[in-house]
């Protein structure tokens, strides 16, 4: 039985964590951290939990924690994480970081998007970038798994076959991405009252959102060089949810079968990418509660254009789902232990 | 491995059913029933299925549905199963119907409520009322279960222990309860399009609910006397959940601790019943996607009246999640295979 | 030209006294004020207003209004307007506060149930509840007037000509209302999180809550002796619209007719209270914008008891709309110049 | 007093055009068509309009119509005013037709995208395309007017400016459009319902939208060559609301101001069209209920683009407003009249 602690618990993705852990066979938690809620019952907080979890939130110790448990995931703002980890702790037990800290190699640009000073960049080299489906092999010997952003999980995948495959021209990719308001977290500020977010609609952190050199990063990659793009996020009135719509100018002549046939490449056996049919497309209520990425995909002859659509739950595969996932691969688990939820429609 | 087939499995009901059996380690669906979409694949209709089921949706045919399966789940509009069920589908198969068909004991009362003749009214009197909690040693034994209705599962759990032990005058007692639109199911009409009911609140079926005999039913076995009641159910733009607000006059003169006691002595037991802590209410989102009754009260002296509150997912143990919990019953499952289900915040 | 000066301009009461401003021929702003936006653009703080409001938000101070203004409207938390009230500003201007400071004429219960101490008790013989339908007359004459509260509102006018013709037993009556979330103010809690809310439904003040004695007090003036009831009010994931679902038991053997007669007997040259036909039951959007009451009623034969609905917009009616309904009869204006607001919808 | 019939006027933008001219001081409504609702009172359609409309829905008679009202608007489905509109009609009464028929000039173009034959394809030359801003002479002049489309009208005033100085490159312009469900119309079928679009996202026409030629037409006109681009509408649960996220490479390199100063240049005396200050983006709940397009833009360095942002109200600008706005332009009458409608918020 894996022994996991959560450093904030009390967020909503840290809540997400609590309830798929609830359900996972291998894994208890033993330890619910909440800064803001120390000693207070953790189903208090979140009442859904109640007669399911007895537990009562504590402080972030990260010394006794580390003790305590095999598995520790910070589920906390940036910044917190860099400034807990060091080499004693990672000789006892495994990070998987929710946060940023750890998600992008090159430091100045952390610093420089993030506005923050990295406090232990020595161990973001060590850091894998957990997306499963694409660093499967370093994920399972990490030692500090730097898990995905919700927007970039969605984003990469979404474009990642035909990026690796020289398809689309990434001088010309183009993501608009709309999400739901739990990706905003349960922090209190006018713009996330219910009555700011609900019958409205509105684009954010536009050409300077943080996620940005995260999909640059990770999709130079695999295209094997620099990648600068454009990715707009906005908020959408629902709760989950998170619908990527990329737009790329084709480099060759290809038809649907071939686009098909590359996706299928690197996802054919993947469990949780779900290519659609020919002229289906994502919608988000189809993956909501599961750690499924649905994707569907259009050429446009007139323009020349792909249009690819993805579609994940930004709790789930977006943070929760897939931290669990980088979870079972690092202790040698079944992938999708505890992972096989089944999307709740309506 | 139990054998089920689902007739109107394409319905939210019917839905709900295929998504929790998904997830029974005891059972397996071997009939997707669905008029309006036979020879479709079942997951072209609930794409979030994709890849989860692979079945093609199945007309109604009830004696080829009794030799392929050990349970049959009818989630139709009334009359239908009363139509169909017979002493030799009976004997080969247990039914359990999510339509009202079986629910009322008095078919003279049935006919009136529903505007239709009751097909079969002989068997009426074999029926089990599926009430678990209730009904439990009767649900049993039975072939044939009647599933009890969304809102009259929330508003006679939430005020039962009250009317058996006397401590409510049933003839205050009024019933204000609010429901997600799922409870208005699939079909196509005006009223149930998204811009009629988002940002809207309406009260329906005043003073004439067809929820209203069943409810006075079953708590005037409770009592043990006949009930005449007010229910006035509303419409609320959100897509589960139904919330029912509880008003009696309390019979004598108790305390918190008084009608704690008497919940307790009723639901202690039950793994699907929590009663809150003292000034804690139920809210629909904290019983989402689960089984879970939630349940918290408030004396009010100044009038002398309780007010009771009860909250369920109408899908689940509204429906779905309630038959397969008389499933279970009715086929020596421990109560709860398959509805270890944590409810999915926010 | 009515010169109107707002304290509290930037919650959403005082917002929706601007917008309902905007289009008044007789008034115009001159003092928006709001303490947490002072020296700030209006427009900023709403952005809807841009281009429409210029002006820049000031803070409260009352001697300067007092001499700025021809009447002030304090949309402000309790104790504010007692706090800032007294004879030199009465003498020089019409106060119209929309906080509870001066509904309540005994101010023991004010002070109860608010849980604190009445700053100026000697204005609260004087103040006049502006509940216009009832107390017209005496709005046109008053200097200070206590505008009602949304839930209040709404509750009083549905029974208030049963209460008055002694056609229901007053000790039977119970109101189960429903808000949208714009009624818990634009204030940053948890509780109002856009996910918190969103897909939620749930009771709260049982038992408790503060307009309960304000709809007593005034539902005790048309009866003729003291009324104690039950009144619990449900947050509802939609920003506007109240919604109150009302119980009593019949004292006398009415028909469908009699009570349409009474009803009519009140209301009917009322311009903003509509009685619904036979069978329609009012739906909180069908007045969303507007001034509009909608009242419709059933007769419970088998219990004997009346279910009487009202429906409001809770910022129009509620709030904003009668405020200046209040200001219009104030200062001999048509009484509804600036309120020809017709119904959105969707 | 200008005489208004409206054929289709229960539909969505049928019945906001009954709204607005409720507020109109120089036009009347005298023919409220409706061939669904056909000798039923306009009110029971739409209870909002209870004792504002008394009229009884009719059918749509087009000479009597011709004879009985100096404007018709034709508010139906494709096809319907092509099959209607004559000679002898248009000598008679103007005509502002809310569907495309007399949108697209090239009647190929029109068939190809519609799948329908085109009844009077002699009339396109004469009818006005009726985008007020850019059209505004030939609208005064016109006898039959083509409201434009609701993303249209929100995408084309977006880039209009700059494709018309040649500021962008228009083979790199991408829209992402998402819209409110009151665009889908009042027609009942399972993806409007409540519980299928509540809580979900998605796109829908890909790279087959019929708006998108309309677009591409006009903004052609702009900037003096065909234009191809991509368009991809999103459904988002909402009742009203168009946001448009439109992405374009800058032809030359422009600071803020230089981009600002073309945007005022066409549009700094338009009323309806508000340019945000910097940083400052449009959200659909800034203009509901009113003419507004609110636009905001960023040129993001790094890639060399331009994100321009434009939100409408899809049922007023995008439909009923700007069919007001050409009446009160056909007729001589000012702009504005019955159009100072100010968004509401929340």
């Amino acid at each position: 039985m894996i022994r996991a602690g959560i450093i904030g618990s009390t967020g909503y993705a840290g809540a997400e964590l609590v309830r798929i852990l609830m359900g996972h066979k291998d894994a208890e938690i033993v330890w619910y951290g909440s800064r803001s809620y120390i000693d207070k019952k953790y189903a208090s907080v979140y009442q859904n939990m109640f007669q399911i979890v007895d537990a009562v939130c504590m402080d972030d110790n990260m010394d006794e924690l580390a003790a305590a448990a095999d598995v520790i995931f910070t589920a906390t703002p940036q910044g917190l994480c860099a400034s807990l980890v060091n080499e004693d702790i990672l000789s006892k037990v495994k990070i998987i970081d929710l946060s940023a800290d750890f998600r992008i190699k090159d430091v100045a640009t952390y610093e420089k998007w993030y506005g923050i000073e990295h406090k232990s960049p020595e161990f973001i080299k060590e850091a894998v970038y957990g997306l499963c489906e694409i660093n499967r092999e370093d994920v399972k010997k990490a030692r500090l798994i730097a898990n995905p952003g919700c927007y970039t999980t969605c984003s990469i995948l979404t474009a990642y076959p035909l990026a690796k495959e020289g398809l689309i021209d990434m001088d010309t990719l183009i993501i608009d991405a709309k999400s739901g308001t739990s990706g905003a977290g349960r922090g209190v500020k006018v713009p996330n009252l219910f009555c700011e977010v609900n019958e409205n609609m509105k684009a954010y952190g536009i050409a300077s959102h943080r996620h940005t050199p995260e999909i640059e990063e990770q999709l130079g990659y695999a295209c094997g060089h620099p990648v600068v793009l454009n990715f707009t996020p906005h908020l959408v009135p629902m709760n989950r949810g998170i619908l990527a719509t990329e737009y790329a100018k084709l480099t060759k002549d290809v038809s649907y079968e071939d686009v098909k046939a590359v996706y299928e490449k690197y996802y054919k056996d993947e469990k949780f990418i779900r290519l659609l049919d020919e002229g289906v497309y994502p919608e988000t209520k189809w993956v909501e509660g599961s750690n499924y990425v649905d994707i569907g995909f259009k050429i446009d002859e007139r323009t020349g254009r792909i249009i690819m659509i993805g579609a994940i739950d930004n709790l789930v595969k977006g943070a929760a789902g897939q931290a669990v996932q980088n979870m079972n691969l690092a202790f040698g688990l079944t992938e999708d232990t505890g992972l096989d939820l089944v999307p709740m429609f309506p």
